[in-house]
């Protein structure tokens, strides 16, 4: 960590500054230049509060050299963390692609689509059991019943299920579920973090819609340091100030953090552009991009018209995506098994 | 609510929407143009899924006309909300300064700073007891035993007392405070906000750092939607590009609120920027666009030149700021009392 | 084009402004709701002046349903628009690779890179001659003399040249070159969009670091209204809050692109990211999310390692991202010839 | 400026670089640390392309100690620049009132409102003759003749005139112009900024709707590089996430350019919202903020009510601000003359 001080700076608030560095267990190094002085922190500074030493009136600038992430970081655990759902690898040189209906809304629903994306190629089902809605008028999913349909859905096909939690509250109803999901309004709920560290299942921990790459890292952090070394990052899209897609979907972030962390990253392009016509150039994108996954939503609403063209696909639309992802993989020496 | 349908569409489709819009009880008007057909919904719209027709195949694009929040509209309930916390009134042509230190640290702390700023004038006391932090290194906040001392400040000096609750399983530990903060990472954690919605104490609802107007408000009428009519808004700053300011104050927001909805509205300066010398320009500049209030950081640590100029103000400047408002607040036809 | 005019509006500004869409040469509809009236414009709609629509006092928002560009739109030329560059075609089913150095130094750099460029498979050089800079004090290019050394380049090569103009003033100067481009910060520079819109050669129009879509297809529209018809669009990344990269490539705008317009569409990852690393896995998420093409800086300095993991990739590391597009280009229906 | 080296760097490449920082004519000095080398820049480092070194495969990342600006840097020129048009002082503790109407339209119009807006206490007249515009169909302006009736309406009141130049090849049309401002979408037009940097007469520099407080004034710089020293800032909003205003008015940016700049520094809150029942509340929070001036649009047509309550307030709205902003000046130390 560096710290460049004032020019003007009063000696005696510099004294107290090194003195206090001193106290928190670091060295420093002391350089003298003609506008300033900068002073080079040695030791276990992830933990120091940059935040702290950025207020202080005599620091004019700080920054760190080192990343506040541990756990997470790549250069303390430089091979890939590859995490197994009942025998589906994430990470490394596999790809996974979970499917699904945005919300779980009755048995023969799930069921139908969990087979119909099973038949696709699809290797894990997704579904919404609780659902966070901007507005508390909307449908916020059918909870405990919606995660016993998920359970019947995994018995009828053997695809193991993804299902988002929304606090720390619940846990003991995702008993059966393979793996949590954090949404990305709950990317900073540290007490749903905290409470998620302590399990033992993998957990996908979606980006915050304005959260940095560093931030997001942080939070999986906050898992890890719990004891649950296992994350998968799952990139959703940002807010920008575009009005045509719902967020833009960051694909530069994917080979960013393969350098930065050995976590998996998959990536959400149903509800990045919430538009379904955008989910297959989207998807082989995220492919060329280095991605260890995608996160697809698909309907079976055939009938229906209504729904038709939402930010799910439906099942053949879906398969036609599959089948552009296995031609791609051999190119990012990636493999589905 | 207006919905406009792609001119290409299949007259299928078309009668489907048409049936469910009738379905949700809503009348329809039906406009067909040279290049679109136009249908305007009549009723209960606040109520109607914009995403799920958004969606829909045949849909081009869709605009509400009412506003999605009803219990916070100003259009339903057109006079100012007043909200009193122990006679210190919050809305109408009242004035409230909140203060106090970022984190509770000692007793001694805490009631030296909590005396410092009454007698500079300040009329609520502030200080974090649980404190949200993005690394899961950082201090935490002295939680349960915080709160006894914010207590002990609140029995010396008289001062109603807010601070930040982060989540629903802490609410027991919260029953002497008077005024629930919901920080801003927390603005769309929907569990938390039903729960605090469900007490009868005032919540003060921090904007998130990267949601619109709109999603706040839609925040508020969670809280509302479950019996709590007592939300004061408060404005902290939003993510922009910007990097030399920590967030970007958004004080068009302000007047754009006193428009849209009754509930009063505060302004935090300290966090909004993150730099202590913009602290009183920026109180200054909340007033004058019409503010209802402010929450300040003050700090009491003249001999530990550490933290000095940090966000939090020393007692001297902090009373300085207080001298500003109280001259500016006739300008604006705002008054403490 | 629907206006939505307030509740409580004054019968005389409703008249008014009825009054005042008949002499604009449009049609009307009124609808009255319980809250609103409604108004469709029906007409030549894309002249109308949204913003002096909604600056009015008595309505509550406007919303286009026509797009407010018509040259540029796809619904009034659904075919796609393929543009020749001295038998080099963009568009369609056509795939380019335009490679070259970032600026243009010396004759016997750009002449070397040129070849190496041309030998991994490039289809067209680049390289600046006249150089935007934030600085005044940085660097700003060889111009005219760099103008020569590019031409010099093509004459060995046989490679089409694609460079920079940053002023009317220069156009004189660029008589040979065979794609103009203009810069992102020169999106908006309308007097320039004129002035090429005048000329018979491609324009190469890159997005603006904070423009939507929509604005930067009214820049097309600025250039096509003038009657030159040869413009390709070039996603080039936008500002977010992210620091890790320069810029967020907006990859869902290729896709979107594809259906609002008929224009050809090329990505710069290079700029995008600033890191030349990012620039293979881009290249490849380009070409699954449906690109015409790749923009990509290309140095040739192996002596001197200091530029060395520039944003310019070495002529050895650019063969490589050739071959991995090659071998894409099937999967997305496209080809090189 | 810092350079951190990465820990596993070539010592080769290292002693390039270290050769190379000596070439610019810069010392330096080397600490080494457990997990990177850090290297001081010591010299002229304002003039050091950042970007470069950035670039460097061995560079890990680069951090300025001092700023790129100089000529409007207060590091090296302390007090403020004052700014005389006409008389009218721009910067210290004077206060300045530019008003008018968006477009010139006509001669009576423009008379009309310059003589209303004297009578409500303006100090400088604003109209615009070139127009930029989103779309190339929509009214680009008199031009010209604009510029003419600007001139008649100085003459009949005395106020001088502030107006918008688009390329530097209209120079000589401007002649007679008071002070030249530089729209937000050319503020980084480098070829007009370099020709109005040639001029004697003050230049007015809107921010860029997405740029930084650096980029501004590095665009400030860009003037004075070419000794023109006569710039005043004009912050105007920057493009957010939000969608109830046009821009965001970023009113920090007013307290952290005083300490950065010498330079005035103005507001225009009527772009900024687009929305005139903001302007009044967003004008006392500029002054609040510390802002130098303001630029306010009055149109003047209350017989046709059909531009009534655009962004432009009627001239008895005007005089209602100018009185609150009276009021307000010995609050901030201002005073106008």
């Amino acid at each position: 960590m560096i710290i460049v001080v004032k020019r003007d700076c009063d000696q005696k608030q510099l004294d107290n500054l090194l003195k206090w560095i001193k106290n928190q267990g670091l060295g420093v190094t002391l350089s003298q230049g003609d506008s300033s002085v900068v002073l080079g922190l040695i030791g276990d500074t992830p933990k120091v509060d940059i935040d702290l030493i950025r207020s202080m009136e005599i620091v004019e600038s700080v920054k760190r050299i080192q990343e506040p992430y541990k756990s997470a970081n790549r250069k303390f655990h430089p091979e890939d963390t590859v995490i197994d759902v009942c025998g589906h690898k994430f990470g490394g040189d596999n790809f996974q692609i979970i499917a699904g209906p945005c919300s779980v809304e009755s048995e023969r629903q799930v069921i139908e689509i969990a087979k119909a994306v099973k038949k696709a190629g699809a290797n894990l089902l997704r579904g919404g059991a609780f659902k966070p809605r901007t507005s508390p008028y909307a449908f916020q999913g059918l909870k405990g019943t919606g995660l016993e349909l998920l359970q019947k859905a995994k018995e009828e096909t053997g695809m193991p299920i993804v299902t988002e939690i929304m606090s720390a509250s619940h846990i003991d109803l995702f008993e059966k579920v393979d793996v949590l999901q954090i949404g990305a309004r709950n990317m900073q709920n540290f007490e749903l973090l905290k409470a998620v560290g302590k399990l033992k299942k993998p957990i996908l921990l979606k980006r915050g819609l304005a959260n940095t790459i560093e931030e997001w890292l942080m939070s999986a952090e906050y898992i890890m340091a719990e004891g649950n070394k296992q994350v998968i990052l799952c990139e959703r899209g940002i807010r920008t100030f575009e009005p045509l897609t719902r967020n833009t979907l960051d694909l530069s972030a994917i080979p960013l953090l393969k350098e930065l962390t050995h976590l998996p990253i998959i990536v959400d392009p149903s509800h990045a552009s919430g538009l379904s016509r955008l989910v297959k150039p989207l998807s082989l994108a995220s492919v060329g991009a280095g991605a260890d996954g995608l996160m697809i939503e698909v309907h079976n609403d055939p009938k229906n018209a209504l729904c038709d063209g939402a930010q799910s696909l439906r099942p053949e639309q879906f398969e036609e995506v599959v089948k552009g992802i296995d031609v791609m993989l051999p190119i990012v020496n990636k493999k589905r098994v």
